[in-house]
Formats: structure tokens, C-alpha cells, sequence
């Protein structure tokens, strides 16, 4: 009987106090579950999150795996304790949760909606192109690049997508390497950030950048805060270069009051929801896991350590 | 070679001046195209749309089709002097126009997305259900509807679709007839009204009707504005029946600056721009049923007068 050790902090235990159990129970697993422990060598897995209450992973000896409760590991994956092996959070929920934001916020400004619930005027024939007409270029084509790529292109956007190593995707014209990424930002009328935040990626999104996409462009960010030089692109928002920046990812969460996007004109906040990890379906992935790992076979999701991701 | 008399109106004259001759000579259409005869007696086909040039079709004893610019031809259907047959405007452009607005709504709604950019404060966690557990209604499964349906269904909402009669489509629950109607509407979260106007449909979305739907439901009206009782819907949003409507259409257009839909906090006006005729390839669609009518070929989209599209 495995012990699991919730350690992605108090304040989720609530959600996740009947449906951990139950996932469990429905994977056929009879666990230990403990919120805390004076014995770290007698815990299986490891259930975490950024703001957990494990710092130091050395003591947890037995311990088959850390199983993360989000996407993203980039906060803890270089810690040098943790050299047990560590599972991200891949969910339909989330896929999907990201596809409708995306997609949304994408057709937002394809159509240039904030204008109407601005001004109160009636305004005629300001015609967008139609999305066949508009290049979206989707950097990152992991679980979720992949599936919002291919839900714009089913709504027949001219989608380039662009990852570090090449891929290939039906109805998507896919650039790599950073040749690639220079040749997808100069189409881009939008640029979703979709990557994993690494030291490869970090300010990706730079003032040489930026100025290679056609002026006018869009951004939308619900990757990470820090694929964006914040500074090069409050430049770029100032000379018309990009003419909106739609940000769900920041350095710091919650973005502090006094940030200059809050107030800016030309910025939209959304508070870290693009997607979010939904206890119900989260709970199943962390029982397969941990059913797997019983069962001696390979885990789902191992983040490569030395990619980040 | 036939006449075409371009009675559409002076205004959208410089739109159509080069690609309607360039469309008739790709369909291998030799024709004389006139702004305004004194011989209607030699005219073959009429391209006609409302606050045209012709009020009264009789002396046009020749014509053997009028071809309108629009999807809708509730303005003048009617017009008893048009005995002459009558063909709608159906083309791509205007249908995908039409769904990428209409998805692009929807999400709107669904996402709750205005609160973002009219408040300024970060809030956590107000995650919005996954769209495959929001039921959206699409009443119409026209051309437009139908396609709007299958895109929305492709990004796994729930999409009841209703019509005067019944219909199949993959994907969409489908509903037809009164009862059917209300059974529809009666599980909407969010309700696209896509219908012809007709005397039939006139006031279709009225106090019992609005009364059906979930407590909270949104309302997206991008077909005709007559299609909804406005004091029914002002009554409904007063007592958050209904908790927003998108509105694109109204009985008078410009909607009159004094109209209470304007500064209802609730209420988003965009002015008839979900989906307009793009010359291009309109014109292609006007060269095509040109082609069949001197062919002696049956003509595309003809509408049916008595039931009024």
C-alpha cells in the first residue's frame, strides 16, 4: 500500500480531498495519504506544485516519483534536491481550458471586439480580413501549442507554428530552430506564446523580435511571464510596432498593483486562468501515475531535466 | 448579351465597378452593365439590395432574375411588383465571416472575458465550465447556421440547433417545430439566433420564450433584429433572466442613438457587422447565376416567396 504525500500546499487540499481517493480507488490503488510526515523515507509518490511544502527532496529516499499538479515545472525543476523523477500535469481539461482561451482570445482581436464594448458608436464597414486571410504564428508545439494550432486552423487561420526541434502538423506551416522563429514572427499578425519556460526561452520574446513581426501585430501570452522582455514590448506597445498585448502569465503573480500593464491601453490582464488544472481530471492522471508505478511500468509525462521540460 | 442593371444603390457602386465586369468575364459572360435605364423592358437580371433603385419591378417585363447582394430579403419579398425570381446572396466568404463571429462571441460569453478588460484587479480562480459542459442553441440551420453549429461543435460544446424543419447534423443535438423550440431553449446556456425573418419568426425570442432558458443565459443575435421582442429582452435583463445580450442587428439600423441598448451595462451593440458581403466574391456568386440564367440552367439560392427566404 503506497504512501502518497500531498505536498502542493494546504490551500488546494480542499479540492482535492475527496476526488484524490476516489481516482485512486478507481484505479484499483489502496494508498496512504498524508499532508504532512516525520518520515520522508516511508512516502511513495510525491504530489506538488509551486509554494508546496517540500523544499529539500533529499530525505524522501523511497520516493518513486513527484508528480507535478500543473503543466509548468519551471519553478522547481532545477532544485538539486530533486533527483527523483518528476512528472508533469498533461490533462484533457487543461488541453481544452487552453484551446477556448486561445481561440477566444485570438478571434477577439482577428475581429476587433473591444471596440464595440468600448465606444457606444455605430460604426459602419470596418471589415477584418477574414481568418483565412490572417497568419497566427503559435510558438510551442507541445500538448497544448499542438491542439490550439489545429483549433485555429479548423477555423482556417494561416497558422505558423514554431518549435526548437522540427515537427509536423497537418494544416499547419511549422518553422524550427532560430531561423525558424525569425521567419514565423515576421508573418505573425498574432503570436500566441505556448513554451515551457527555460533558459532557452526566457525574454524569447525580445526587442529584436518583436520589431521583425509586421507592425500592428498582436500578442497573446498564456504561457509563461518570462518568454517576454517586459521592457522591449512596453517599447514596442509605444511605438505602435505591437498594437496589443493580451497577457495571462507574469515575473511576478499576482502582477503588483503599480505594474504599468494594468493601466495600459493597449494591454489586457487576465489573472493567470487560461488554463488551470481542474482537480476532477487532474486527480486520474496522478492515480495512473501512481498505478503505474506500482505496477513497475514506465511513468507518463517524465520531465527531461536537463530541457526543463 | 444580357443587361445587367446594377440597382443596388450608388454607394456600393465603387465597390463592385471592377470586380463584377472582371467576374462576368472569368464565367465567360459578355454583358452590359447599367446604373439606371430608361428602357426597364431591356434589362435581364437586377442586382438588388435594400435602399436600392427600384421600388417598383413591373415595367421590368424582360428580367429573368433578381439577384440580391444580401443573405436576407425580408425588406422587399414582399414587394408585391416582384413577381420576377428572387435569388439570395449565399457565398463563402459571407459564411465564414458569420461563424468566425459567432464563435468568437460565443467564447466571449462563455470565457466571461469582459470583466477582464474593464476591471483591473486580479482575481483568482473564477474558472468557467470546459465548453463541453455549456450547451449553446443555435436557432436556424440555414446556411449560416448550420455552419456556425459544426464550429462550435468542433470546439466540443454542447450545440442544440433548432429549425422550422427537422434537420441532421453530426454533432448537433437537433431540435424543429414549436415544441422543439422550446425544448431548446429551455437547456441554453448561450443562444445564437441565426433565422430568416419572416412573419413567422418576427418577435420569436419573446417573454415566454426568454422565460425558458437557464437562469443567467446570454443572448447572441447576429440574423435580424425583429427576431427578438426588445422590451421582452430589456424585462429579461432587468431581472437577470438573462445575463447579457450581443446584439448585431436591430430594427432600425443605425440603432437610434436614444435606444436603451446603447448604455445597458448589460448589453453589447456591434453594428451589423457580423458577416457583410465582400464584393470579391460576391460578384463570382452574381457571374455564376448570370452563367445559368442565359445557359437556361436552373439559378443557385432562389427563394421560396411564401415562405419568405
Amino acid at each position: 500500500m503506497p504512501t502518497i504525500l500531498f505536498a502542493a500546499g494546504p490551500a488546494l487540499w480542499p479540492e482535492y480531498q475527496h476526488c484524490l481517493p476516489e481516482a485512486l480507488a478507481e484505479a484499483g490503488i489502496k494508498a496512504t495519504i498524508l499532508l504532512e510526515t516525520l518520515h520522508p523515507e516511508t512516502v511513495d509518490y510525491i504530489i506538488f506544485a509551486p509554494g508546496g511544502t517540500v523544499t529539500d527532496f533529499t530525505p524522501f529516499t523511497r520516493c518513486k516519483a513527484v508528480l507535478s499538479l500543473w503543466a509548468g515545472v519551471e519553478k522547481y525543476v532545477g532544485n538539486p534536491t530533486l533527483t527523483q523523477p518528476l512528472a508533469r500535469m498533461v490533462n484533457p481539461d487543461l488541453t481544452e481550458g487552453m484551446v477556448e482561451y486561445v481561440v477566444g482570445h485570438v478571434l477577439r482581436l482577428h475581429l476587433g471586439m473591444d471596440r464595440y464594448l468600448q465606444d457606444g458608436v455605430w460604426r459602419n464597414h470596418i471589415l477584418p480580413p477574414l481568418a483565412r486571410e490572417r497568419t497566427v504564428a503559435v510558438l510551442g508545439l507541445g500538448e497544448l501549442g499542438r491542439a490550439s494550432a489545429q483549433a485555429l486552423a479548423a477555423l482556417r487561420f494561416k497558422v505558423a507554428g514554431w518549435s526548437q526541434s522540427a515537427r509536423d502538423l497537418p494544416g499547419v506551416s511549422c518553422f524550427s530552430g532560430p531561423d525558424g522563429l525569425d521567419k514565423a514572427l515576421s508573418q505573425a499578425e498574432i503570436a500566441v506564446l505556448l513554451l515551457p519556460l527555460t533558459p532557452d526561452t526566457t525574454n524569447l520574446l525580445d526587442a529584436r523580435r518583436l520589431a521583425l513581426m509586421p507592425a500592428g501585430a498582436a500578442i497573446l501570452n498564456p504561457g509563461r511571464g518570462a518568454l517576454i522582455d517586459d521592457a522591449a514590448l512596453l517599447a514596442a506597445l509605444e511605438a505602435g510596432q505591437i498594437s496589443h498585448a493580451t497577457l495571462d502569465v507574469f515575473r511576478t503573480e499576482p502582477l503588483p498593483q503599480d505594474h504599468p500593464y494594468w493601466r495600459h491601453p493597449r494591454v489586457t490582464v487576465t489573472p493567470h486562468v487560461a488554463a488551470d488544472t481542474r482537480a476532477g481530471s487532474a486527480t486520474r492522471v496522478l492515480a495512473e501515475n501512481v498505478r503505474r508505478g506500482e505496477a513497475g511500468e514506465p511513468l507518463l509525462y517524465l520531465v527531461d531535466k536537463t530541457r526543463g521540460y
